[in-house]
């Protein structure tokens, strides 16, 4: 199937001069009409059905579904895809889906009746049918398909990044407190912990936990040293667990990181204002707002350009470019210094 | 001028019934229909004007302008917006200012583009004229407008509370931070801390700051117990600021509440996880959000029956409802216990 690009290439002229000369849209110079049209002979190429849709007047929203912007995590993420969206005159159509199923699909659904041409969503089932039957691309952000193109840290390798710094750093009971199961992250960085704690020999237990809200960890927080009395070092499921953990040393009376080092996961802007300041695992939430909406952008103008000639955008020419952005330990006063690395 | 609800109420029946026999979109008994044309006739109402503003396809989409989501004030308002607007089916198209004008006009621009039917913006100007000039009704948000329809909290009774209260609880060189001068409701709080002070006959220093940058804070906090040395109670431009007042006090060893007392204004979800936890003037941030969509939609529903009769909105019979919220005192741990009250 001839694309328009084919026909630019061929004529020796820009894209949006062929569009002006099947459009009849704009002045173009006679000996270029007559090169286009050759081309377009000669590459036996359809215009009607493209030149319909590149011409069709097409919004610039684009739809955005997050958990909750109230998440100190979200922000961020938020910022990302907004700034590099304004950059490229896309507007965004926001929501919080509360990871409530009904609120997600509502959301899917105005979206579409607004028009958007694409969506970026942090959703918990990426393999919902509301996205497997969207016409427009789809970006999930924070989260993981294996069809789909999505953005996301590197959640194994920050597990067991946190457990080799706590480890390297002198703890020897150590307490990893898993995130909610239905939340894919929570679980990567999870797993990568264990693993890393495994390979070690290093004793752990594990507390389980349900949600990432700081009311609800402040409950695990006491349940840790309740049950886990000795425990010399935490891996939080993220910074706000990791608060409720070190809200709780300090009732204890225990110091930190003297008595117990706590590792959180994320970065988010409160933990460098904490007392002592967290050490935690960054994941870049700004960049990873920004690369979902890099990718999306892309795809919309893949999706523009050949749509029409594609029937099924989902089962087509298109890989699924997915993005995985690194993360890394950053030390601040919650765990002991060492000269390990040197 | 008739409207269609005079009419409506004339004929005893309701505005949806009226509309359909204007409309000639549904069944209407031949009685009813007869009640409202004579309705209509009596009252000299002209009803193709409004009855293409009652059924013109309108949007519903809104455009929210705040200065940047990832300051930690504006989750919380974003988010009393969402769900109010949710509930009631419209849609948030966001943007973010940074508090930049040219970025507020293009957000303007984009937003009349997708056509919105409303704006609530967190505008450091007001009175611009791309505000002006809106067919549309705007809501100011956590700023206040002389002339427009705005919510906001009482800010100078707030900035009078933290004085009272620091006082009241032993301070007696006070050091009262004034945030930027371009945001109103930051002025509206030093001038109510610093009425109160000088009221209460206590001496009291300033320290001016520019922005609510907590790198920038940082810089003041030190100039504070640089210029000031003996201050023994801080009356912080918000929280953001409170908590680099509170990281330079523990640098310089000062205990927190027993040397200096620190008092912070918004009450963002950090303050409660500080340690110590912070004492601050609590604005309702998402209360605001929340009513800032409900005066908007109450805007919006009042312009669409009646738009087309009314030349322009702005100077017209309505009148420009204005939300004023309470703030009050939240008594943590930066702040030391006394009986006053009792």
């Amino acid at each position: 199937m001839t694309t328009i690009k084919q026909v630019a290439s061929f004529a020796g002229v820009s894209v949006a001069t062929v569009s002006r000369v099947i459009n009849e849209t704009g002045y173009v110079h006679e000996d270029t009409r007559r090169k286009v049209e050759a081309a377009v002979k000669q590459l036996n190429y359809k215009p009607n059905e493209v030149a319909r849709s590149l011409y069709k007047k097409k919004s610039r929203l684009i739809g955005l579904l997050l958990p909750d912007i109230t998440n100190p995590y979200f922000p961020l993420l938020a910022r990302g895809v907004e700034d590099r969206m304004q950059e490229n005159d896309f507007r965004i159509i926001f929501g919080n889906s509360d990871e409530d199923r009904q609120k997600e699909l509502d959301y899917m659904d105005t979206f579409i009746q607004n028009n958007v041409v694409g969506v970026i969503s942090s959703t918990n089932d990426p393999n919902a049918d509301c996205y497997a039957k969207l016409k427009i691309p789809v970006v999930f952000l924070d989260r993981t398909s294996n069809d789909s193109p999505s953005v996301y840290a590197d959640g194994a390798h920050g597990g067991r990044l946190a457990a080799q710094e706590i480890v390297a750093r002198g703890s020897k009971q150590i307490t990893v407190m898993q995130g909610p199961a239905h939340i894919r992250p929570a679980q990567d960085r999870f797993r990568g912990a264990v693993e890393e704690l495994q390979q070690s020999s290093i004793a752990y237990h594990v507390v389980k936990t349900t949600s990432f809200s700081f009311k609800e960890a402040e409950l695990w927080a006491k349940e840790l040293f309740n049950k886990h009395p000795d425990t010399d070092g935490v891996i939080a499921s993220n910074d706000i667990v990791a608060t409720a953990v070190m809200h709780e040393a300090h009732r204890l009376g225990k110091k930190i990181p003297d008595d117990v080092q706590i590792i959180g996961f994320d970065d988010i802007p409160l933990s460098s204002l904490l007392f002592p300041p967290l050490s935690t695992i960054r994941q870049p939430a700004y960049e990873m707002g920004w690369e979902a909406a890099g990718l999306l952008i892309q795809l919309i103008e893949q999706s523009q350009v050949t749509k029409s000639s594609v029937p099924n955008l989902h089962s087509s020419i298109f890989t699924h470019p997915s993005i995985q952005l690194p993360v890394k330990f950053i030390e601040r006063e919650t765990t002991r210094k060492v000269d390990y690395h040197g």
